[in-house]
Formats: C-alpha cells, structure tokens, sequence
C-alpha cells in the first residue's frame, strides 16, 4: 500500500473535503511525509489516461507492461459539461457501447463526470480488466502548464503544491486538470497520479528563443518565458514520424503543426523542440476557435476599458483578467465568423469564412517560413496533425502551396484521400517535394500512457 | 496668403494658448473654413522636414523643384530634451557649424527646442536661403500613426483634428509630433503643414494579414489592426533599391529590415507594403532598445498587478495603461544588457549581450523566414537599414548566415568594408547568393521632403 493510497485513501473518506481544506490538510501533513522515501512500485496494468477540458472529461483505458506499447482497451467520454444535459459515450475494443447519450443533470461538473465515467467502466462487465476501482493502477492526467517541469511527474503531495502554485501562472488552463486529480485521489485510493504536462517537451528551447526582453528581475520571479504547450502531442509526431521516416529520432528535423481549435506549430531538431508558437500561456502564436493568437500586446488596452480587472471567472486563489477571458474564450475564427468549427469555415466561399480561412494560412505559413530559417533548412518534414491538420485537406493544400518555395510539394490525390484509417502517419508529399509532408493522428491520451510505461519510478 | 497662413497667424498672436483652449478654438471657426475650396499652392522653395521624438527635435532643410529630388542645404538637431542641458547640433552644405553645443536649461520642451532650431536657421546668415521664417514654404512633420489616412496630408483644421484623434491609438507616439505641428502653426504662419506619416505606406496591406481575429464589431468601432510603422523609411528604400536593381517599383520584392532603437521587418511586394512586424502600435514584432517586441498577450497581466491603470505618462485626453509604458519602455535590450546602444552589445561576448544578440537575431530571422514564405520565394534582396542595420556587420552576418537556408549569401569583405558613404545603396552579397543582400543609408527626411515635392496640392 503505497503513501498516495493512504492519503488518498484518508481524503476519500469524506467527500464533502473541498480544495482548500485539501490543501491545508496537506500542508499539515507535508512534515511527516517528508521522511518517507520512495514511492513504492504499483503492479502495473490498467492505466487510465486522463483529460479534462473545460466543459468534458475523456478517460483512455490501456493495459500495459513494461517495455511493450500501451494497448487501448476501451475509451469513454463525458462531452457538453458547460452545456447540460452532457452526454456521455463509451466504446470498448474499438467497439461504441454507449452512443452520445444524454445523462442525468445533476452530472454537471468534472467531478460528476469522472464519477460517472469510472462507473461507467466497472459496471461494464464485459470489460473485465476492471472489475473494481482498485484494478486501476495509474491514472495520468494531461496537465497544461508544467512551468520548469521537463518531464511527467508522480503526484505527490509536493508536486500537488507545486501544480496549485502553477495555476496561477495558466488559471484558465490548469483548473479543470487540478479538478479532477483532486476526484482522482479521492475515487481511485489504490492508484498512481501521474501528472503528464502539455508544456513538458519544450523544456529544451533554448534561452535566446525562450527569452521575453523584459525587466530580467521581474522575468525571473514571476516566471515569465516561453514554455509552449501541445507538447503531449509534440512528443507522439516526433515519435512516430521518426518510425515512420526509418530515422533515429535524435536526428529528427521537422516542424510539426497541431491545428485543432487550440493550435500551434513546433520546430523540432533532433528529436528535441527548438521553438514553438505558444508562449507564457496558450494564447500567444496562432488564433484558435476562440482564441485571438498573438496580438498587439497593446490592443487589449484598446478594446476596452477595465481589461486589468477581474473576469467573473477569477475565483479568490485564482486572479483571470477580462483581457485574457476575452483574447482566449471571445476571439479566433468564431468571431470572424461565428461558428467554432472550422469544418464549416474551410467548405465556404462565403467572404467572412475565406478571410479566417486565409488568415489561418497566413499565420501559420508565417511559422512554417520562420521555423525553416530556425532549422536553418535542415527539414526532414512538415507534419500536419489535431483535428484541423489531420481533417481539412484544403487547409493542408493551401498551407502547402503558399510555402512551396521552401521545396514542400502535395500530391493532392494523396492529400484527399481518405487514407486506410489505421496508419498513424500517411505520407502526402508528392514525388518532387525536396521534404516530405505528412499527417499524423496524433494520439495524447496514448503518448501519456506510454510515457507511464517509461517511468522508471512505477516499475 | 493662404488660409492656413491666416489661421497659424491668428493662433501665433498669443504664444499663450495652450492645447485644449487652441482646439476649441478650431471647432469655432470650422465651420467658417467649410466653405473654403482648396489650400492655394504656395511658391515652392524651402522645405523643412521635422521629426521629433520624446527626447530629441530634428530639423533637415530643402531646397525643392517641382520634378526634382530635393537638395538638402542644412541640418540642424536639438537632442537630450529630457536629459538637460539639451545639445544643439547644425551644419550647412554638409560641413559642421556648431558641434553637440550645451543650450540653455530653459530649452526643455519639443516646442523651445523648435523655436531654438528656427532661429539658429534664420541667424545664420551664410544660409542665404533662410533669411526670415517667411521663407520657408513647406514644414513637414514625421507622425507615427496614421490611422487610415494612405498618403501625406496637408494639415487643415480637419486633418488636425483626425490627428487629435488618433493619439488615442498611439499616446506613447504621436504627442511630441502634434507639439511641433502646433509650433509650426504658430512660428511659421507663412508655411504649408504637411503630415507625414509612418503608418501610410502599410495601408496596402491586404486584410488578411491586417486583421486581428477578435470581435470584429469591436474591432471596427476602436479601429483595432495591424497598421504597421517606419513607413517613411520603407518607401526610401523601396525607391532606392528599385533604383539600385535598376527595376521598376511596381516590380520590386524584397525584405526590408529597419533595425534601429525602433526595429521591424516589412515585406515589400510589387513595390508595395505586403507585411509588416509592428501592429496596432509600433509594440508589436521586433524587439527594440526599450520595447518588448511581441511577447504573449497574457503577459503583463502575470508582470505586475494593476497594468491597466493609466500610467503616471498619461493626460486628462491620452489614456496610456502602466502596461504598455512598462513594454515600450521598460523592457528591449536594455532590459537584458543595461545599454540601449546595440554597438556596445554586438562588439561583446559578455552572456547577457549574448543572449540579447542572440535573441535579435532570432527574432528578425523568424520575419525574414516568415516573409519569404508570405512573398512566396519570389524576393529580390534582403536589406538591411537603420543604425544598427546600417551599422552592425556583426548583426548582418549572423543574420544572412541564418537565413542562408533560402539563398543568402554574403561577402564579408563586403560587409565589413566601410564603404564609400555617399552610395545610397551597397550590395554585400557574395557571387552564390541566389538573392541579392542589401544595406541602404534610409533617409526619412528626405523621403518627407521628396513625398511632398510629389503633393499635387502644393505646387
């Protein structure tokens, strides 16, 4: 019986414990955990990996043994937490057993929803890896900003401070994570937290890239530099389209773009991030489905009045401005357009849809011009991954053509076909592009689950 | 006598009124200058181009033909305005007159060191083309922001209230020009006022690149995107290297770098602006002595509390936040080195000069990558300007060593040879370079003055 499961265990007991008495009672007792030495190995099997958005919580189910890839077992979802009643889907060898089906009202919180997700799994009797709550042995949770962290951390009670404190530099990032690491060590006793940070793979861009030339002091103690995000899914493309190319992924050069409704482009050399287009927070760099990019640092200042002051969304531990409420959650393409989805925005020749659609390649052309110069041309391939980079064939097409001076060429029949479904990663350069462009399915939830089977510390 | 005359004259009589009361006085009479049809061409002679910055006023004098470039007769700089002594500099035909002389302490102000500049002018009786303020015909100014306006205007009482207006999109800018316009009126009723501004060659940009994606409502209303800056220089050099090719502007694509306390990039398509580094305000892209650069808008609010409030800078009608105070000035190289003069930075290897070295060259390259992918390959020189472009081999080199990726090559004779100083335009490239490498001696001055021998409206 491992530490965390005692304490986690003890915290369970009541589930009335709210986060700050949590948090007090861990500092309590911070002093006599103090001398214990290691956490002990759980017995590896199930890991559960773990993300919380704002508004849904997905649970990926894997076995795992060491050495060996993580193998999907089943997958469920709880999706409209913002926007009740949610709906909650669950499919098990690939196959969908629950279909979007609406859930009760009271479900409207991550809590709920991971109740009803790690029901969801024990009560299916035909998934018989877990038949209770204590088959779990790791649950790893995506994690936003990791700030100095450069690798997956196991929650303990010192990291869990560490994470409250970050949350302060990403608070309309972190919070949903932090929600439910907290259900987490109340609901799954016997298991392992494991905290998996979107922030963690660009801990290698150097000092001059990662730099903000501002009052060193200040810069210093508040923390304030370049960390990036989407790193989770930076990890994944490197990983498997070295596989893919036959290279070693220390001598891999790419510049890697994750286009979802977050995006953001990443150079990537020997293996490593070089630069990437987010920032301090996930705002800076490209605009998403409602997050402006980077802007004028002057222009909120020019929005509105008041952009200092607290969004409604601050809570007492937690200080949002109005000015990042409204760049990261009122911005982006729906306000150019008014829809999220960039689905739509891509099939329409309608002239506000064309300005986002052209605007989106601009910018990220932008990144792709800047990061080859950054790579100094040595540029294995451009990999288009996330919902966008994977779906949106004439995104590819024009991002791929606007940058063909660079030597990029597409094979549009490769570029609109459906491609087999299985491959990770499908080449879609044609035969006299001097790089390859590709697109990978990029998979989080599986990148957490393997990096559990690599750390040292849980064998 | 034209009604500028009339109206600068009638404002001059009383070297008493002050900002706010001379405004309402403009709202009074508009109405009676409504009727009036067209600003009669003076007789063409002297032009005076003025810039005038926070600490310093500069004057350059002209003497202009219709259909040909104006000749420069005089120079003459007050600089340290907010470090007295102030220092007065003047030279004639070239040669120096009075060399970084100390002036009296009561010159502390844009509008006293104008006064200063004009009498040294019209004292000098060897400057036979200035013998009393009544000589010269044009006075034409350097104004950041523009706003929509894209071309030069003759300041009427209209324009001049645009211009009020507009100080609200650039307070930390447009203040010290407005000053010397209003002295202008009243020390030289005789004299044209011509604005020139640093945003009016960006106005080609398409909207596209131009928008920002945030609530367009808004966005329109407080006349939020990217209007770009060191226009006025990017149009010398457009002209200039166009000359230099021997290629017509409408022809012409290059990557032009401006990089001086004030730096950014700007690609230049067919002769025209296509993109530019700066924004909104001049914050935006390149970091500078003092300015920030683009960093993450979240930024300032993790960099002190209560960065919306106004800044001690700030006026009864100009809203400055503490926020943008502290980017523009507060943060650049001097943040990281101490020195606002990059000499001493690229002559060393000292870490923190480093890291700032590094970090500038990083940065412009990621424009220089970014445009040349926006320009599609399609880039006939890239060309450095400013004092530090101008200047700094050590920062050209690593530059075009970079980028040597897309083509560039220099030769470092080239680039370290003094040249002879009176070429506009020198080439540094070496005989592998597929595009050509650049630095132009930019001259705002002059543009102003050659812009305004170009105003149908004045002749």
């Amino acid at each position: 019986m491992s530490v965390m499961s005692n304490l986690t265990r003890f915290c369970s007991s009541s589930t009335d414990i709210l986060f700050p008495s949590f948090t007090f009672f861990l500092l309590k007792i911070t002093n006599y955990f103090f001398t214990y030495p290691k956490i002990p190995p759980p017995a590896m099997g199930v890991i559960l990996a773990i993300n919380a958005g704002s508004s849904s919580v997905k649970i990926s189910v894997y076995l795992a043994d060491k050495g060996t890839a993580p193998r999907q077992i089943a997958e469920a979802q709880v999706n409209g937490l913002t926007a009740p009643p949610a709906q909650l889907k669950y499919s098990r060898g690939g196959e969908s057993v629950i279909k979007d089906q609406n859930v009760d009202t009271a479900v409207n919180s991550q809590d709920d929803a991971f109740a009803l997700l790690l029901k969801t799994l024990v009560d299916d009797a035909e998934l018989k890896e877990i038949s209770s709550k204590s088959d779990v042995a790791i649950a790893c949770h995506r994690i936003v900003h990791g700030g100095d962290y450069g690798s997956s951390q196991v929650i303990t009670p010192d990291t869990y401070h560490h994470l409250e404190a970050l949350s302060d530099l990403a608070p309309l990032h972190n919070g949903a994570a932090l929600t439910i690491v907290d259900s987490c060590m109340k609901q799954l006793p016997d298991a392992t937290n494991v905290a998996c940070f979107d922030s963690q793979f660009h801990s290698t861009i150097p000092p001059h890239i990662s730099t903000y030339p501002i009052d060193q002091t200040i810069a210093k103690k508040n923390r304030l530099r370049k960390y990036g995000f989407h790193g989770i899914s930076y990890a994944f493309i490197s990983r498997s389209v070295a596989d893919f190319l036959g290279k070693s992924r220390d001598q891999l050069n790419i510049i890697a773009l994750h286009l979802g409704s977050g995006a953001s482009a990443c150079a990537i050399r020997n293996g490593k991030s070089w630069d990437t287009s987010m920032g301090l927070t996930p705002l800076a760099g490209l605009p998403g489905a409602t997050r402006s990019g980077s802007v004028d640092p002057s222009l909120v200042f020019h929005y509105a009045s008041d952009v200092g002051k607290l969004s409604p969304a601050s809570t007492e531990k937690l200080h949002i401005s109005t000015a990042e409420e409204i760049l990261n959650k009122e911005s982006g393409w729906k306000s150019l357009t008014g829809t999220t989805n960039f689905g739509i925005i891509a099939a329409s020749d309608e002239p506000q849809h064309r300005l986002a659609f052209d605007l989106f390649v601009d910018r990220i052309c932008g990144f792709v011009g800047s990061y080859y110069v950054s790579l100094k041309g040595d540029v294995d391939a451009i990999v288009f991954a996330g919902g966008i980079g994977e779906r949106s064939a004439r995104l590819r097409s024009a991002v791929v053509e606007q940058a063909g001076c660079l030597g990029f060429a597409i094979d549009e029949g490769l570029n609109n076909a459906e491609g087999a479904g299985d491959e990770t990663v499908r080449e879609l350069s044609n035969k006299d592009s001097k790089h390859k462009v590709l697109v990978c399915q990029t998979d989080e939830q599986f990148e957490m689950a393997r990096a559990c089977t690599e750390m040292e510390a849980l064998w």
